[in-house]
């Protein structure tokens, strides 16, 4: 039988997990994709590519990945046999057959990330592990001009943490928008890719900016290339990968 | 120093509670308020009186209570201090002192519960103790239609799970709203008062005319009285208690 070459989107909540990738002690969502696989299809060496790493705690609404597999299971039972051996805070929304050439990270083409803020002095039981409290007073009219200079192309490098080894620093922006959704404030960046931390990082300006903690334009921040000059970096909780695009 | 009645609104996550009242080996929301009302004014016979009890697993957006207490903390800041004592999955948004004849439960003139049902094949990792997940194809519009036969004065008999003992089963609801909100589907409920598990027969009755597996009005359903032509109950961990007015 021929190996095919498997695309899946997944969702899941990054509360309990280590991130995308295992480390010491954990298995992360690559390791409970894979065990969940391994046991669904009875073979040891699945191994799931993923577009890109998460952190700790960082979520995803529509994550993909692939994977090579040898079976005679049509690709429509995947997501229900593959949620079955999986964790309830993980779950395979689509799986379908592709191009064996198909690769998960080297052939994105654009992603979308998805950040909640709750701007509240008081705490939400609801919100604590997948929003960003924020207990300033915001100018939000002003945060939705501000974001809009994410958008071109520009040189991120003051927008990265250190430890990150890239090419280039080079990114584009296609959109960037900044809306209430109920009693929430989010922000979505659309682009080609993304730095180590450059969503946390645009956030955190955001915020700093919305209560005039930073007073300087986003646009002179950007064009600064300086991470001194960007603002904090906002918590993992409150960010979502919300899709990749090929 | 005279004591004063505060009253408070209460937002919790009910997740991890065995509901508002203690149980053996679980302290309820209510013991928690308690508890943290002892700690936070150094007093020990605090009592919490709420507006009514939630079940295991039912939250609440602004559950109402009260208790009286001698400080001289200025009410203002109680809902700080009392969120300081309190686990995270329970809030204190809003104190105020009110007179000493309000009483939370007798007091309450209205009561707006709302529910979430998460209509999908697939689980959410976001919403699995929050919403209601329903597999089945949902007749949304016609959900929209029978739900109005809700409003007004009506014999709920046929709607209240066995086990509670009241003196009339009638009840008056003054709004029924079902729509969409993102991927899910919220059924509003306002009335002067609700029967135990009304809320829940409702969400299960009008599931089942949904998926058509009831084909009978909702409004012939209620006119019979009869628990057995009414659909399942919901289960709890959709339900909020959204808030009470006085």
């Amino acid at each position: 039988m021929d190996k095919k070459n498997i695309k899946i989107i997944v969702s899941y909540n990054g509360k309990n997990y280590c991130g995308w990738q295992k480390q010491k002690n954990s298995l992360g969502i690559q390791g409970e994709l894979e065990y969940a696989c391994q046991k669904a299809f009875k073979q040891k060496d699945i191994e799931i590519i993923g577009s890109g790493r998460t952190d700790a705690g960082v979520h995803a609404l529509g994550q993909v990945a692939n994977f090579l597999v040898e079976t005679s299971i049509p690709v429509e039972r995947f997501p229900e046999i593959l949620n079955n051996n999986l964790p309830k805070d993980i779950a395979v929304l689509d799986a379908e057959e592709v191009d064996i050439n198909f690769h998960s990270r080297y052939s994105a083409h654009r992603k979308t990330y998805r950040y909640y803020i709750y701007p509240s002095r008081i705490r939400s039981p609801f919100y604590k592990d997948t929003s960003y409290q924020v207990k300033y007073n915001l100018d939000i009219e002003k945060m939705k001009r501000e974001i809009k200079y994410l958008v071109g192309e520009h040189d991120f490098c003051g927008f990265m943490s250190s430890g990150s080894s890239v090419k280039t620093t080079i990114r584009e922006i296609y959109r960037a928008d900044l809306f209430e959704e109920g009693d929430r404030i989010v922000i979505e960046v659309e682009g080609n890719g993304f730095l180590y931390n450059m969503v946390r990082i645009i956030v955190g300006t955001m915020v700093d900016i919305g209560r005039a903690r930073i007073n300087e334009s986003l646009k002179d921040i950007i064009d600064s290339k300086d991470r001194n000059r960007a603002g904090h970096t906002a918590p993992a909780q409150g960010l979502f990968l919300k899709n990749v695009e090929y």
